[in-house]
């Protein structure tokens, strides 16, 4: 197995595609991340990389709240919209037709129309070049009741996407499940 | 649609599974990773969330390095091993097979069984509550050879997965491309 370097590249797969909502000057506005994770369990953690000079970011600082949301599928077009137009000069939510609902906070918009939803509050900015890593506690998490089975979110009816970058950058769903998790690697214990 | 709450949980979807690999003791081992992501360009930043009392980040912080490995579905059942047992007590490397291979930097170990590999130098820690943020810059990225296509990486040779957790917690591969990115939303431009 041969290894070639592409030199330093940001090559991980998968990425996801977020709505990275927040209010700026009192307008609701929403960028997309691929470039987001989770970072901690207890308080519950995420992190986005945001360049400063995102539209976003301006109303992130604002009001010191963020939310994140998952798209499904159904929402492909108007994410990769939100991730080629900036907040400053076009409507976002107005052309998306994205229907906001606020929760604990009164500044972090989130979209009904994404079956998940994290409301968030900013606790650490960290600048690592050429964007600001943003470090928000998870206050609270939605879900769209349809997208509960037994009342656990159920990946089939939540129908997420991932941005999976080359050769010609795409919006990839999932397919087949194959492994379960704590479970499959047993096996190599008496290996 | 109407939303419920699930309390402040990290549900998001897709979540990776990398596996983080580190000297400890000068000997490689390797964690799995959900809580992972790409944070910033300029330079190229990567980070993950890791409890402090993990094996693997006593190595990272031996030597201030560490790697993050992308493996295919071919590395399911291992990804699962390396998030279930600890290096404390296992020789992981042993029980995987993994062949081990070293790049720019003597204390970033990469499995050349992983079509991708990050190569990466600590920036900072931060402390979020029960998890270190670790702040990687990543120095170098290899690709098996075999998984370029016109020397771009290609996502249906390098074959990758998520972790989808709940209803019960899987593994799952990709499917179906449901749009190009930069490209599907330029649609919503004249609506």
């Amino acid at each position: 197995m041969a290894k070639v370097t592409l030199e330093h590249k940001t090559v991980v797969y998968p990425m996801p595609a977020f709505l990275i909502g927040a209010k700026v000057d009192d307008k609701p506005n929403y960028m997309t991340a691929a470039w987001s994770g989770i970072a901690g369990g207890e308080p519950p953690i995420i992190t986005v990389g945001i360049r400063p000079t995102r539209h976003t970011i301006k109303g992130i600082r604002q009001n010191m709240t963020f939310s994140v949301n998952v798209p499904s599928v159904d929402l492909v077009k108007e994410v990769d919209y939100c991730g080629i137009e900036s907040g400053s000069k076009v409507d976002k939510v107005a052309v998306c037709g994205f229907k906001i609902f606020y929760g604990k906070l009164d500044t972090a918009p989130m979209i009904e129309q994404c079956p998940v939803n994290l409301e968030c509050r900013v606790l650490h900015q960290l600048n690592v070049g050429s964007h600001i890593l943003v470090v928000g506690e998870i206050v609270e998490t939605y879900i769209t009741e349809d997208c509960l089975k037994d009342g656990i979110p159920d990946v089939d009816k939540i129908k997420p996407f991932a941005f999976n970058p080359r050769p010609d950058a795409g919006y990839q769903a999932f397919g087949e499940v194959v492994g379960k998790a704590f479970n499959i690697g047993l096996a190599l214990r008496k290996a």
